[in-house]
């Protein structure tokens, strides 16, 4: 299975073209046009980013910064991952949960998309970015640029069972001047096999005029040294399916879904709507109840 | 915050009531007459219980039990868990990842409720109960007898945050004639502060009648055996509220809530709306989306 979306700025900006697909089993899905606190699902195309965080989630981030370094060596320790050797990359071993499987009794594919969220953020906070959830850069918090993703594509070629045992590598690379890339493999830990490759595109966004921002090579310098020397991509293959267009649909009335509103527990730490939830909505849509 | 609420089979049976109730932030929710798939959300009181799992569950149950045994070594390996060290009780370990925690920054009710499932189930597998979700002994797999949970009472006094390692401690004893208990205790590991306590009561169900059944001197000799010899309560104060009757809705109209119907992702690897769906959708009513 095959999944591109974008993340919360569900916009189309200057750069950057506003993507939801999910390729194999269900259909696209046009959002609602419904503003909910600030969130909003869709917007005219080259207009301004619009916020993916808000003041609140920005004034607590020293608070659960602070917090998260108090207890952060516990959980270190009693994390199941860690930097590679080179320090270049960060795996982390993971038990699939008897509830982080579907009626097909195998992770879903929130699940997994959950799992790529916290594996970056403990690489990001391994190496010292910030513990707020932004995983910003010392520069970046002083200019006030947080990441946001741009674009995501998961394969999975085996959906690991409940008790399954999963490894997640993950690394980080410069993508262009306005942006960066994070790469994952997933390995079925027992036999070594590789289940299923994901990558996304992140763009650094100004919190206070919620405009794009070329990374800067202050920026640059500090997270550069955390990634690995040599291009290495997730998807090495030439023509993969991660660099194609999403086809824009021919009809997008036939994708609407109504009812798909968000709800308290979609949101995040940040205050936003997850990006896991739109996957989600995007599941919803052209699936039966029955197993198939 | 404190939440009782019944599992799946959200009907009144004979000896059970159907109690719905979020304590503390929420209102009571009324859930809406609706039946898709064969789950039923809601039956005229004194009604047998209807499925919470189907036969293409109980199908799949060898095979999921077989799949588990496989890499149960593995996942028994890396986990954070085992017996205590009378055998009489089970605790695990678990860090808050980043997406299980809500808009203020804390695990949620349902990441609550989740681990408790997780590490209830963990607990059955480690004393060889079968391993399809369903947790039943020999006897019981015999005769088709399952569990299902009649009421859980959560109550939480600290919200873990975003990593931090929470202790959670469960054990099962018997309930009168017709059922059995899983209390929970929960400790931020770091202090050993104990954070919350939860109980619940389980009752025998046939799968084929559907019908509650008693529990047999069969079927508690086989269980017992991993009990606590004294009784021992997550509740042990007198007139505690985990004892008291969830009292009646004076104008249920007040309550109802449109719109949550079950979607994809709410079903388990047992095709049923999961126990923290409805805890979800309990905790939807009556909340906005601003941070409190």
């Amino acid at each position: 299975m095959s999944v591109s979306m974008l993340k919360a700025p569900c916009n189309a900006a200057d750069q950057l073209q506003a993507l939801a697909q999910c390729r194999a089993h269900a259909a696209p899905l046009r959002l609602p046009r419904r503003r909910i606190s600030g969130v909003s699902f869709s917007a005219p195309p080259r207009a301004p980013v619009v916020a993916v965080l808000d003041r609140v989630a920005a004034a607590d981030g020293e608070q659960s910064r602070l917090a998260a370094a108090g207890s952060g060596n516990l959980a270190d320790r009693l994390r199941l991952g860690s930097l590679t050797e080179d320090r270049l990359s960060y795996k982390e071993r993971f038990i699939v949960r008897c509830y982080e499987v579907g009626i097909n009794k195998t992770a879903t594919v929130e699940t997994i998309a959950n799992l790529l969220q916290e594996v970056g953020c403990n690489h990001a906070q391994s190496v010292g970015f910030s513990t707020d959830g932004f995983a910003t850069t010392h520069t970046m918090r002083k200019l006030h640029l947080i990441w946001v993703t741009a674009r995501m594509h998961i394969e999975i070629y085996k959906y690991p069972a409940w008790s399954d045992v999963i490894e997640i590598e993950t690394w980080c690379q410069g993508e262009g001047r306005i942006g960066t890339r994070r790469d994952w493999i997933l390995k079925d830990y027992a036999t070594g096999q590789v289940i299923g490759r994901a990558t996304s595109k992140w763009v650094m966004m100004n919190q206070d005029t919620r405009r794009l921002q070329k990374v800067s090579d202050d920026v640059r310098d500090e997270y550069l040294i955390y990634c690995p020397r040599e291009l290495r991509l997730a998807f090495p293959e030439e023509n993969n399916s991660s660099l194609r267009k999403i086809s824009k649909l021919e009809d997008p009335s036939q994708y609407y879904r109504l009812g798909l509103v968000p709800r308290r527990a979609d949101l995040d730490m940040n205050q936003h709507v997850n990006n896991v939830t739109y996957i989600g909505w995007v599941l919803e849509v052209g699936r039966s109840f029955t197993s198939s």
